[in-house]
């Protein structure tokens, strides 16, 4: 009991950034996400007798429980750890993993996040990254992809993407030794047409925050990019933005990689 | 007093669907949407006192005052209407408007949405079919609108398009007669790779929910379409795969409609 006692409160821990960061774990709910948590991530579980209502919920517990702690607790218990309103009953405790930067810039077709605070966003630009087999850098200042919202968000991106954080300084640096040209999403007049871009060289684009763009450091060293609109709207959604590039670049090399 | 209390009354109903479907209101908040939102579907609107803190708002309440009845009141009752977590001070309780059908399909690209429940997704597809000129018609059991929550994820577009909704039937039917080639993003073994469709031509794409696609009634009559992925996603965000085939459309016909 007391070591269950203290994987709850553990977990409940997780829900802040600050013990994510200082623990190097995240929290993951619901089936299909904890379907495809990779084995090797999962430190342990809870789950809620309600949730063992279908087979698939019985095969999973059944599959994780061969491989890790996992504590049936009851629905009082659990919606103390749980981060959705309707928590489906189901939560693993998982290792934070990045990839090393040398393999993130092994991808032909790197996406860079400067300071992208949104996690429904992030989540969602990680989701279409992997779906294009795109490593993903976060600069500075991006919100962390660790946060269940962007767990969430990236359906399960997150276990299987080519994914590192590092300062902008560094980024820079290994973009240019590994030979990917820098582009920079950007609004300014002395920006290109996206799509006039040559996206079968290796390229990294960066996507900075809807409020206040790519930083001037990025800038400075980019050639800067924009998608050109017709309506009224000022800008677009930046998980829009970065699904238009990406499947430019994706289109222009025709076969996938 | 009393009819402050009853606006108060009002705005707060408008929080549920069932109220902005009767009575044809709906709510816009924070500084942004409201220098956006048109005059003409004002109907009145509420600030707190701590909302006159920059010249911008105070310039925006004096020109609303000159249009429409805009009320002071307190912090405590405004957040009674407000449906954000930290509320910036101003709201206006607005008239739906839509467009009529033959407008929608008067534009070259008409997306359509089936069944889009998210409000989130919603609001992102309204602003990048505005940022691109597109008309929109929602189909049967898509998220309402109106919702806050939509309204907010389309930073105003939902001002500024072309959008209507009607049954699936009505749908296929006016695509048919103004001479729109209906699309449907699918994800089965007959469906083309989207950008080897041509877009030159008029279009009617439609979208369906991430988690039952297409209805059958649209798939019978369309033709599918997919966006080829190359990780272990099953899926994209409905939002980025409305942003990837609109953008493709735009990149065809080059010129800017």
């Amino acid at each position: 009991m007391a070591e269950l006692s203290a994987q709850i409160k553990l977990a409940q821990k997780l829900r802040l950034k600050k013990f994510r960061a200082e623990f190097g774990l995240f929290l993951a709910e619901g089936l299909r996400l904890c379907e495809m948590a990779p084995d090797a991530e999962i430190k342990f579980g809870f789950y809620t007798p309600d949730f063992l209502a279908s087979e698939r919920a019985i095969q999973l517990v059944g599959r994780l429980k061969k491989i890790v702690t996992m504590q049936e607790i009851s629905e009082a218990a659990f919606e103390k750890i749980s981060e959705t309103k309707t928590p489906q009953g189901i939560l693993l405790v998982m290792r934070q993993k990045l990839s090393a930067p040398e393999e993130v810039f092994t991808k032909k077709l790197i996406v860079a996040l400067d300071a992208v605070h949104d996690a429904g966003n992030l989540g969602t630009i990680l989701r279409t990254a992997e779906a294009f087999s795109c490593g993903v850098v976060l600069l500075d200042d991006s919100a962390d992809a660790f946060n269940s919202k962007v767990v969430r968000a990236s359906m399960g991106a997150l276990f299987n993407l080519a994914l590192t954080k590092m300062p902008r300084a560094e980024f820079l640096a290994l973009a240019r030794s590994s030979g990917a040209e820098i582009l920079a999403a950007a609004l300014d007049s002395a920006a290109e047409i996206y799509f006039e871009q040559d996206f079968t060289k290796k390229v990294a684009v960066v996507f900075g925050s809807e409020a206040a763009g790519v930083s001037p450091e990025i800038l400075g060293a980019a050639r800067k990019i924009y998608i050109p609109m017709s309506g009224r709207a000022e800008s677009l959604n930046v998980s829009a933005a970065a699904a238009i590039v990406i499947s430019e670049a994706v289109r222009q090399r025709k076969k996938f990689f």
